[in-house]
């Protein structure tokens, strides 16, 4: 969802945008390896106009780490547990530095297993998940990860929320075009677009969630404000849902999306769970031709009427922001310098 | 699905009924072993009450078998290609025996390397997946399988039909009680159960499907003369759709789901294309209590008011067959004694 605004737009190059987010985490409290992965990973959102997990985000960061509710000094500790599992803790800290520790041992390990899987565990994730799923892609890997969150998603059937919004990312490498990524919350809408949807005074379609009293609503007000979201598609995007909170918490020693409490840390955003990686190499298949596989799927989808494929907005507004630099609003700008005062 | 009918019902035991579908597989020229396999698979479907993949299926099996489109005398050809990925090309059989060919490699496999993947190409499927994860999950292991299927779903914002119903299954052990399983068609309903709505009479919910000239219809029978399903939950589950198609038919060097023809096989059923299935060993996850998180997450279920976990109502209907038999009408063991004669 986009963040359309009165304030007028400037464009940045992207190193200067990454440099100035990296700036804010150090100022609040980064070390500069997580600073320089969190800002590498939320200057690539704006760019792909993904701004529900851009800019919009750094108010949330750094209430986050003001409020000592996350380490941005933690080191990851990787474990090499097994010939295609491996594991990392977070130390409380967020989710892609440890990723980025683990990732040339995952990485090696599917090369070689064929499969691998990382479990990463004590560590939170506020951003969006396609950024750490299409880089295997462009080395020719698929890659499938998923997230747990907080509570905020009512299972299909049930009366009070317990899932987060649980998303699955997905990437496959696509011969001779960008890869094919989506990144999908398994509600109805991601958290992050009913608080721009708030902020703007949208309403939402009805289905997406429920207000306080349980009953179906399209105030994202309501549906912050002590109401819930549902899951996609019913009982099916619930029972996906509930995969995510075993893969991904279970499955990683991390947090169920209903098991911390951040009572005592006002100013806490990020939720304090796990995340699963699992990454193949598609050289083992038989006959060896994923990436050409993949383009005639492509090349199908777009002959059966297909305008817009999965990850294809983003790949668009990038290939612009290359040209022009990344946009932001001179609001967002301002409220950025803000943050580093 | 159930399937009500007007003819009286009758309980069998497991092992007769089973006996019965193994002769019926061999009389229309499976091998034994082959026979065995399907005959199982069906049969737990029947007993479980998931009647669209049961003794629903047999008329379909034996003209596919007949038609010459499927050999049911093949033989699985496993190729353990690297330490957690096994390979099985199925010879133009059954899926289900070139899983049974590969399984105890890839359970080695997973236990070794902590997850491992089994591609199955060159294979036809024609039943419930659930019966291919959940025999993991009773093992203690993580399981995760997609098979693709034949062109009869829209993708989201296409004109005309591509992907496959392309379901997705799922197991999980959990402490103390019945796996977690789920089984679901990435379509908005089955292929199966529209079938059997059409038969029944019965009108689907708007948002199944379409008719022929690509409008949005509630006729079973519309749907499946010339019109297709729709996916579940919008581009959601079209982009999982897709991910099936990669997963099952590009990651197995099997077809996809519009790339056979059976057109010189009249009475050809069964999709030639391919399976994947993901099996995760949970004991090298940090904490090692994977079952034990389960059982929390289903008490959690219950505690917000979820009334019917995923996979509970097979389940039931499982022990009342152990108790009572497998059901089926009257009509239908007359239909599976024709089809020995």
């Amino acid at each position: 969802m986009s963040a359309p605004s009165a304030s007028p737009v400037v464009r940045m190059p992207f190193s200067e945008l990454q440099g100035l987010l990296q700036r804010i985490f150090v100022r609040h409290g980064c070390a500069e390896q997580v600073a320089s992965v969190l800002a590498h990973n939320c200057t690539s959102a704006q760019r792909d106009g993904a701004h529900s997990h851009g800019i919009f985000r750094m108010p949330g960061y750094v209430s986050t780490l003001a409020s000592g509710w996350v380490n941005g000094q933690a080191q990851p500790q990787v474990s090499d547990v097994a010939p295609a599992f491996v594991r990392v803790d977070a130390g409380g800290g967020f989710a892609q530095p440890a990723l980025a520790a683990a990732r040339a041992l995952l990485v090696e390990k599917a090369r070689t297993a064929g499969i691998a899987v990382l479990a990463i565990h004590n560590s939170h994730h506020f951003a969006a998940l396609w950024p750490d799923v299409e880089p295997f892609a462009e080395e020719g890997l698929v890659a499938l990860s998923v997230v747990n969150s907080m509570t905020c998603v009512v299972p299909h059937g049930a009366r009070k929320p317990l899932f987060g919004t649980n998303p699955i990312a997905f990437a496959a490498p696509c011969e001779g075009s960008d890869p094919i990524v989506f990144d999908m919350a398994t509600s109805a809408m991601a958290h992050g677009d009913v608080q721009i949807a708030a902020r703007q005074g949208q309403q939402l379609p009805l289905g997406v969630g429920v207000d306080a009293a349980g009953e179906p609503t399209t105030d994202p007000k309501a549906i912050l404000e002590g109401g819930a979201l549902l899951p996609f598609g019913g009982h099916k995007g619930s029972a996906l849902s509930m995969m995510v909170e075993l893969l991904a918490a279970a499955l990683t020693g991390g947090h169920f999306s209903w098991e911390f409490d951040w009572a005592k840390h006002p100013g806490a955003k990020t939720p304090w769970t796990g995340q699963l990686i699992i990454v193949i190499d598609p050289s083992k298949a038989e006959g060896g031709r994923f990436a050409l596989r993949s383009r005639e799927l492509v090349g199908q989808m777009q002959a059966v009427g297909l305008s817009r494929l999965p990850g294809e907005r983003r790949f668009r507004e990038r290939a612009q922001a290359a040209r022009e630099g990344v946009a932001l609003t001179e609001q967002e700008l301002q409220g950025l310098r803000a943050l580093l005062a």
